[in-house]
Formats: structure tokens, C-alpha cells, sequence
């Protein structure tokens, strides 16, 4: 069962489902109907966050189906489930894989490698480490994760600074030479181009968000373009 | 009014809102999302197929919107709005400018700029004239479109031969050079920086569809383009 999962994802295009307050697909039907888009459209997966969405969403499609949860550490940037009872929360779900974060910040008195280690013992589900750099990557390879994904990167303080515009291609294509493990690239890609460059560099799988099913952010980002041009008219 | 309502949508982006049966969002209900979503990210127009699409899109976004009808010519191509019943139908969902078919292809006895000339003297609506050559688009000027859009430039017989797979700059270039109303730039558009270049051209506003409020196509272009490499390794 978990090779089987592992298995119906390769070189295919794992399709983000989130949405947030305030925009009008923020509940379990709208992003719901995105995930059954994406399925129709040939998305080899579903990644969604929150446990009353992903069980709609699990109950809705027939592909593979990636769960988290979404919270903060104290330096106030984005924590993806990163406790036990969140953990559980998200498996009840239905999901097939769970996200988790695999940097070295610490959560429940321990880094992310180490808490992936304590969730392979406590629950019976494939992890994914979302990581930020390739060492926190092997560390969680390490540690017991069935997949690694390049989530994070831009994502961490420490990242942030010099994370470019466009996806992580240095950092997925480290973790695809270091490492045996399947290696999901995912952050900013936003192109056909930029996923399929991903498999060139021996991605198992893609994660494309935003530009897919995020309208406002994607209106916004050609209201933006727009903007300096009619401006100078 | 009508003067408000073109100057409304001046340098402006305008999603289009449509989906087509088999897809998750085929209903007044989701069509609604994505308007709403546009529209909180900056859209400054929406454009809308069907009176009962429309009407809850009029009823549920503050920017002007632009309604349509489709049928067939017996051809098989597309016509937009092609008939005074149908454009009865669609003024009364309270759409602010009518998309009229503006070719020369014939329809109730006559050609797109004839036509466009008896809707002026039968109904009070803005119209904006989908053409698909700047000889239309000109017809269409004289005929008393208030707006001319290179919608159907790849959607008809005669010039789905040319076209190519990115938009009709060449067209949108012509009709402003050429033409005193507004134009605006429709087809094909999927990049922030194509819609970019429309402005620079001259063109009034651009419309956007596919890119934004389609996820399953815009999933097919992932996943295609991912087939060629995952085929490979």
C-alpha cells in the first residue's frame, strides 16, 4: 500500500488546494471543487490543508491525497504540522500522506527530523518532510520520511533572504543527487516549464499551488503588470 | 452611463468567468466564485456566458460586466450572442455590455456589423463587438459597436488557419492604429506580460479567461508538458 502510493504519483503533477479567509473559495465545497478539476484535468495527486476540507476532498477524488495542517512557530513564520495532536487531526481525514515539517526549528521539544522519527513510531502513515535546505532534507531522510519536498525553501527566516522569485532548482536538484528517497519539488513553481524542469532534474513528483487554483493571487498578479503600464499612459 | 462604464474599465484587466458542462464549476454558484475572487484581486470588469451565470455574477460584483450567449454558425464555429432573442435574453440578466458576434458571417439575414446596428435601434445596451480581422473590426467601429474586441481571431474558419498558440498582437496592434473606440485584447492571453503588451499596443483593457478561472485546463498544461519528460526517464 504505501510503495502503491508512492508508486501512483511518479513524474505526475500533485495539485495544492488551499485557500484562505477572506477569499471567496476559503471552505471545504470550494477548494473541494478545485481538487475534482485538478483530478479531471490529470493531477496524479491532491495536496490540502485542514482536516474538514481534506476529508471532503478525499471523499471526492481518486488519486492520492497529500493533508497538513497550518500554524506558526514563534518566530511567526509558517509551521506545517508540527505537533501530535495535529498529526492525528489530519490522519482522521482520510489522507493518504501527511506533511510534515522537517526543518531543524524545534517543535514538542524537538527539531523536525527527530519529531518525524517519534510520528513513524506513533502513527502508521507515509510522511512527507517539507524541508528548506538540503541538510535538513537528508537529516529527515534519515529519520524515517517516505518523501522529501522542497516546500519551505523561502519559507524559513534563514531562507527567506536569499530565496529568487522563481522555484528552488539548486536545492531540489541537491536532494535528487544526495538522495534515494522520492524528492517532490514544490514552491513558486508557477510555469508548465518550471515542473517539467523539475522531472529534468529527477523530481518524483510537482507540486503547482497558487497559479493553479488561486484566482485572486493570479488576477493579482496581472492586475500588478498591468498597472505599470497604464500608468504611463 | 455608458460613458462611466467604458471609463471604468480603461487600462484595466477583465476575467472571464465561463465553464462548460463536465466541469466542477459549471454553475451559477461557481462561476460566481472565480467573479468575486477577480474581483478582489483587482479585475476591473468580469466577462460572463449565460443569463443565469450572469445575472447572480451581476448581482454579486461592483465592476461592470459584459455578457454573452454562444450557439454554433453552421459552420460548427463558435457565435457569440448571435441572435435578438438571445440578446433580449442576456440584457435582462442586467449585464452592462453585450459581446456580439461582429464577422461577417451571416446570422438572422445579415452580417455581424449590420446586426450590431439593428441591436443599437431595438435594444439601450453597450456592445462590444468580437471580431476576428481588422476589416470587421472597422465594420464593426462604423456600425456603432461601442467597443471592438479581438476575441475570435483563431476561432473561425478563415483564421484558425494562421493563428498561432500565443495571442493576436498583430490584430490588437491594427485595430488601434486604425480605429478611434475602444479595443480591447481578448484570446490567447496567458501571461501577466502578454496582457502587458496589449496595453502597450493601445488596447483599452484585456480580458483574461483560461488562465485564471480554468484549473482543469490549466492543469492539462502542467501535466502535458510534464508527459514529455516523465516519458523519457
Amino acid at each position: 500500500m504505501p510503495k502503491e502510493i508512492i508508486d501512483r504519483i511518479k513524474g505526475g503533477l500533485i495539485v495544492s488546494c488551499q485557500s484562505e479567509e477572506g477569499d471567496p473559495f476559503n471552505s471545504p465545497e470550494g477548494v473541494t471543487l478545485f481538487a475534482k478539476a485538478a483530478v479531471i484535468g490529470g493531477a496524479a495527486g491532491i495536496r490540502s490543508r485542514e482536516y474538514a476540507k481534506t476529508k471532503m476532498i478525499v471523499e471526492n477524488v481518486n488519486v492520492p491525497v497529500i493533508g497538513l495542517t497550518k500554524s506558526a512557530f514563534p518566530d511567526g513564520y509558517v509551521r506545517i504540522t508540527g505537533s501530535f495532536s495535529e498529526v492525528e487531526e489530519i490522519i482522521k481525514s482520510g489522507c493518504h500522506v501527511v506533511a510534515i515539517d522537517g526543518t531543524f526549528r524545534e517543535r514538542e521539544g524537538m527539531t523536525g527530523p527527530q519529531f518525524i522519527q517519534q510520528v513513524r513510531e506513533r502513527f502508521n502513515c507515509l510522511i512527507m518532510a517539507d524541508i528548506s535546505t538540503a541538510e535538513e532534507g537528508k537529516a529527515c531522510a534519515d529519520h524515517g520520511a517516505h518523501f522529501i519536498s522542497s516546500t519551505l525553501s523561502g519559507y524559513t527566516a534563514e531562507t527567506k533572504k536569499t530565496a529568487g522569485p522563481g522555484p528552488d532548482f539548486k536545492l531540489v536538484s541537491e536532494l535528487t543527487k544526495d538522495l534515494t528517497l522520492p524528492v517532490v519539488a514544490e514552491g513558486r513553481v508557477n510555469s508548465p516549464v518550471q515542473a517539467a524542469q523539475m522531472l529534468e532534474l529527477g523530481a518524483w513528483a510537482v507540486v503547482v499551488g497558487t497559479a493553479i487554483t488561486r484566482p485572486r493571487i493570479v488576477t493579482e498578479w496581472y492586475v500588478s503588470k498591468m498597472k505599470n503600464i497604464s500608468e504611463r499612459h
